[in-house]
């Protein structure tokens, strides 16, 4: 196959600006002025001036020059790969892009030789010993690289690099310029197009970085062929690439698949390739390219965090993760020069840097001219999916900045092989703590002692199973019975839901194949009475089968109050034996339930109560993480796991409350005790459905809904002799 | 007994000044303007401009009106007294007393009839009410309140609601003062220094909350006999009262007995009594008595707080506390007006408010015109016990602002009821976290559902027993055996210390009384090499009784590798059967130990290394907190276990190291593991001792110890054919 013909059919436009590209640059030899990447030489005049006047830009170009300042003093030092995640080799490569980088950016700014000095005689090194490095000894994934165990860690390192070298292209000589580019970026670029071409060609994040660095790379080598392997896969029809990334992992909503974690790791390659093509491919139109996705999925991870700036942590996450991360600066700068949106400067602002470049220029100066707005964390529906059909998040929030709740509500694809088999699991905040949490993965990221900072067996073991999350689980196993291409091949779906009410907010979501042969349905409604907040949930299970159903709801916090008698285990009881069981301690047992059994706990300043309908039947186990753990691999974790007696159809309802005020500093102590007296649900014709919540006050709070969504006009079901109705999925009633 | 006599010897000025304000006054009518006490008529003026000029002050009273404001349109409201801590008459009245203080300010700024009209109501309402009233129907301990279950809470109610009274003195009628003063204020202080005046004399803070609302009522009321009692006691001999308070409850130094988190609560009617007092008899330099000890408390208090504000959790706290309370509001502002030290303007500042009172008002003034230097923790020896003479406290610190750790040993006296059987233990803090803990007090405050906010059974059964600490245990049993008249009997002693070094701080103390025919003694070495910090703990203890030694460990955060294999458990073993034991979980088991033991885990953004020299017999325990606790009363930790075989003397060698970086953002994670290769312990004559430990880069960190503590000039000890000679108690060596 001819490489130079294009077979994936483009927008005329995008062809012809690549011809143009090709004819216009013989191989090798840039006719461009340098650096042209991301920070331009046309730009660098103003930046000098804005590093004067904006505290921003001061800040990072003084942060920049003491990195760099502090590593030409260090010397350079280029060892040979030897070491994991964590170990000696593994971060001084990953310094050596770090300090390479900013002391390629601080030589544009002052033209101080030594700065570039110091980024030739490393690449230098780099280029003396890269043609001789076989795969890394310490490698152990399918895709490992030479520099690092990892190819992906290389695909970073050729990121940062290749703009230190665009930035000090200029000083160094044509000799050595031939030394670095034919012994060290073109080998690296042919490892990872020929050698091992199978994660440049793949949808995925480590593609990503794997494309962004060989395009860069093309860029300043003036290399037209990298450009359009790294545009459309080594195969160059459009299979993989640059632009089938963007249509394949992103939502038309902006949600990566993989979930914010990976989005906010993704961001960057994205980001940094997207205005590398901007100012040389002009024509590519890259910000505009599917409704301007790329720019909506920055305004997406940003609304994915809770109101202390961490990313929620579905799937394998890192729970320590905020928006302050440099991927992040990335993204809050490059799209605000794009768009001028106003809602990225809270964030930006918290990060507390900018880009050297003419994006970090223009940000600093917004921030530096203008109050910066709060970021507003909103309610919405997030659609998964390439064509946003396959399912999504809901996010359900009440109350402002550092007072708000949110309740987060997954309903998405798979996610790829870091997903979660979590289907219609929901996690809580409040007041900027997590209440009923994700376990985020099993990982010390780059923890040597916890090997090497990859995932852990637990992460499979533990971590994505569907007991390890707040959803149903069916006879002890996990969704898909664990199998991920079984998973990969559906998506729930989105029943209903209605997010503009100022009274409630309300999402129903649907999967018909997690399980065989069942459908499983949940609920959840959100609102606010007096000051206290309510979520209610609704499973409602139609099972061909007869199923045992366990409900596990992990907390954070110390349990203060319960309406039953219960037994803190003396014995050592584990809960299962497979698919996350088998880490699960009996910590204490309960199963002589009130009809509404009620559990109350405090976390930092606030109270949360759940009040459960129970069948005779139900048992009640506070469970706690640790078990066939000999490492201590995982985390602390408690949790109320409600087991319900076997059954076929069954419905499920759990009203969780958020309440009162703890008040350290004064002592004051509100509302600390929940709200629910009882609650009874009531099965209408046709599976209409009324949940009736009588409050300690003598109040009744009473939510129809219509579980056959049908949205009909007139719903109407008996109680008491009474007779409700509604139209629509929904009603809520207050009673006095 | 003619209480008008005074027996107790007061400097002569004392008794002139009070015997004119005695004279000066007829019972019952204050010939002064009011408001004296706080918040001063004749300061009016000033602080009415200063609101609208200083931020901090602006926005305090703005605050202040807010409650004041929300409280009118609330209504009054004075429910008989039914409920304990945290539910609703308890709560009521504490938000009454709060609401009638800012009213009772904010109609002194503003002069508006309502303000004065809300308290004068207000006031008449509990004047009805009060002369019915008897103990607390809810009260459990020996000093009920008559609103309160507790008369401590009596106490602050009567604190605050004179000030509200004096505020609005004059805006009530003759007739209406006197309903408002026979009936409540008078009745209330016969309630305190006659129906029930144990507390009152008491020796205690709660004795300073007594005799500051009795003593500031005898202000207000002109009531020259009250103000005597407050000062001297109900017998006026000085046995207690609010001077014998300040000789006996303050060491020297200015630390308060029960420790920070009582000091914290004392500290509010020392300062307001204290201001009251230099308001209205300022012959008595209450503020220059005793050295100054009420300022130098000030400024303890402040140090005693790790770098997040929070204090140190020493004896009974609760650990959420920091130096933003209502209590270190007043503490800051009064001293800060009386001394001008900068050192309190940080503290101030984070507090964010202001008194609304000429204390305030330079405070605010000061912090709105110049700039507030940094708070600086410093390494400190606090002596305790009223003569500076019995124990105390060290503080080792390294490093600054959120980079500090500090290390905090104590050594001090009991601390009467709230103290623990704690001697010797140290707690560590890094980077802003508790690393090596202080498990505080088991109680949750004023939650209703958790014994209505008390001390909680396990208050006693675990927190203030000795294995709940960080310190050696014989044989099970609790320093003293957990008696606390013996405890109280005995202090440590300071042997040696020496802060001023700029390689390493030292502290060497010793208990000989804990446990009988046992003298304890403690060595703590803190220095820096190259980025990581040690902690090197040497146990000393000569025994005349075989005994079995364990040393827990407490930790926070994720364990992350040993050098040893280890045992998690699969059954329930429960650690021992009294004395705190019976709480401990065995988690995990080692015996085959080598001789330098190490442990690593991690928290936040650090890590930390155990390194412990065993003998052949030595086990180590992983354990955790929860057995025999029905009732979840106990927060999860984690601890290590070391158990020595039985032995007469004998010396424990550990090494706390505090090392590496994990940087969740930027994902680089430098120096994860432990430095320590092995340690040795060579004895030499004499008690000379040579702690020799080798580093894994090569080099060794040699410590010199004289144990005969004799300070000589020439100590020497012989180890591998080497002579160490040093002079002093103690020298530092590394070794290339």
């Amino acid at each position: 196959m001819n490489k130079r013909i294009l077979t994936y059919s483009f927008p005329i436009i995008v062809l012809l600006s690549l011809v143009s590209c090709t004819q216009a640059k013989p191989k090798s030899e840039g006719n461009k002025e340098h650096p042209l990447l991301i920070l331009r030489k046309n730009d660098v005049p103003e930046i000098q001036k804005g590093i004067k006047n904006f505290p921003l830009l001061h800040a990072s170009f003084e942060e920049a020059k003491e990195i760099a300042d502090k590593a030409i003093e260090s010397g350079i030092i280029v060892p040979f790969p030897k070491d994991p995640g964590g170990g000696y080799s593994h971060e001084k490569h990953k310094q050596n892009y770090i300090d390479m980088y900013n002391a390629g950016l601080v030589y544009q700014i002052t033209k101080e030789d030594k700065y570039a000095i110091f980024v030739r005689d490393m690449l230098l090194e780099y280029q003396k010993m890269y043609p001789g490095l076989g795969l890394h000894p310490m490698r152990k994934n399918q895709s490992p690289g030479k520099l690092f165990w990892q190819g992906l860690n290389e695909s970073v390192w050729l990121v940062y690099t290749i703009q230190a070298y665009d930035c000090v292209y200029d000083f160094i000589s044509p000799e050595n310029r031939k030394l670095i580019e034919d012994n060290l970026f073109r080998k690296m670029v042919n490892f990872f197009t020929v050698e091992d071409n199978y994660t440049f060609n793949r949808l995925h994040n480590h593609g990503t970085w794997s494309v962004a660095g060989v395009g860069m790379t093309g860029m300043v080598l003036g290399d037209s062929l990298m450009i359009k392997e790294a545009l459309y896969s080594t195969k160059l029809d459009g299979s993989g690439g640059f632009l089938r990334q963007i249509d394949e992992l992103f939502s038309p909503d902006g949600y990566y698949a993989e979930g914010p974690y990976y989005q906010r790791y993704a961001i960057m390659p994205f980001m940094l390739f997207a205005q590398a093509i901007q100012n040389n491919l002009p024509d590519l139109k890259i910000f505009d390219y599917r409704d301007s996705v790329l720019a909506k999925s920055v305004n997406m991870v940003l609304q994915l965090t809770n109101t202390d700036g961490r990313f929620y942590p579905i799937n394998d996450a890192i729970k320590e993760k905020t928006w302050i991360t440099p991927e992040m600066v990335y993204a809050t700068n490059i799209i605000y020069a794009q768009t001028g949106d106003k809602n990225l400067l809270f964030a930006a602002e918290k990060q507390g840097e900018v880009m050297i470049s003419s994006e970090g220029l223009k940000l600093a100066k917004s921030i530096a001219e203008n109050p910066v707005p709060e970021f507003v964390r909103k309610s919405m529906i997030i659609h998964d999916g390439k064509d946003g059909k396959e399912g999504g998040l809901a996010l359900l929030r009440l109350g402002k900045a550092e007072n708000q709740s949110s309740v987060l509500f997954k309903f998405a694809t798979q996610g790829m092989g870091h997903g979660h088999f979590d289907r219609l699991e929901f996690i809580m905040y409040d007041k900027g703590r997590e209440i009923i949490p994700d376990y985020g993965s099993a990982r010390f990221l780059n923890v040597v002692a916890k090997e090497g900072g990859r995932y852990l067996d637990e992460n499979n073991s533990w971590s994505k199973q569907t007991v390890a999350h707040n959803t149903l689980v069916l006879d002890e196993k996990s969704d898909f019975n664990g199998k991920l291409d079984k998973a990969e091949a559906h998506s729930p779906d989105l029943i209903f839901s209605d997010l503009e009410n100022s009274k409630l907010q309300i999402v129903s979501a649907s999967d018909s194949n997690c399980y065989p042969d069942a459908v499983l349905n949940r609920t959840l409604a959100f609102f606010e009475l007096d000051g206290r907040r309510y979520l209610v949930d609704l499973f409602n299970v139609k099972n061909k089968n007869i199923s045992r159903y366990d409900l596990p709801v992990y907390f954070n916090g110390e349990l203060i109050d319960f309406n039953f008698p219960y037994n803190r285990l003396t014995d050592y009881q584990i809960l299962g034996k497979g698919n996350g069981y088998q880490h699960l301690i009996v910590d204490a047992k309960a199963s002589d339930l009130p009809s509404t059994a009620r559990i109350s706990w405090m976390n930092g300043k606030g109270f949360y109560t759940l009040s459960s309908l129970t069948d005779p039947g139900t048992e009640f186990n506070i469970v706690r993480l640790g078990a066939n753990d000999p490492k201590y691999n995982l985390r602390d974790q408690y949790g109320m796991m409600l087991r319900f007696p076997k059954m076929k159809d069954a419905k499920f309802l759990n009203v969780y409350e958020i309440h009162g005020n703890y008040n350290p500093s004064s002592e004051s102590v509100l509302q600390s005790e929940g709200s629910v007296k009882n609650m009874e649900l009531i099965q209408g014709l046709d599976d209409k459905v009324l949940i009736n919540i009588e409050l300690k006050d003598g109040r009744f709070i009473k939510l129809l809904l219509d579980l056959n969504y049908k949205n009909s006009s007139s719903n109407e079901i008996q109680y008491n002799e009474k007779s409700f109705s509604w139209s629509g999925n929904y009603k809520l009633l207050i009673e006095n």
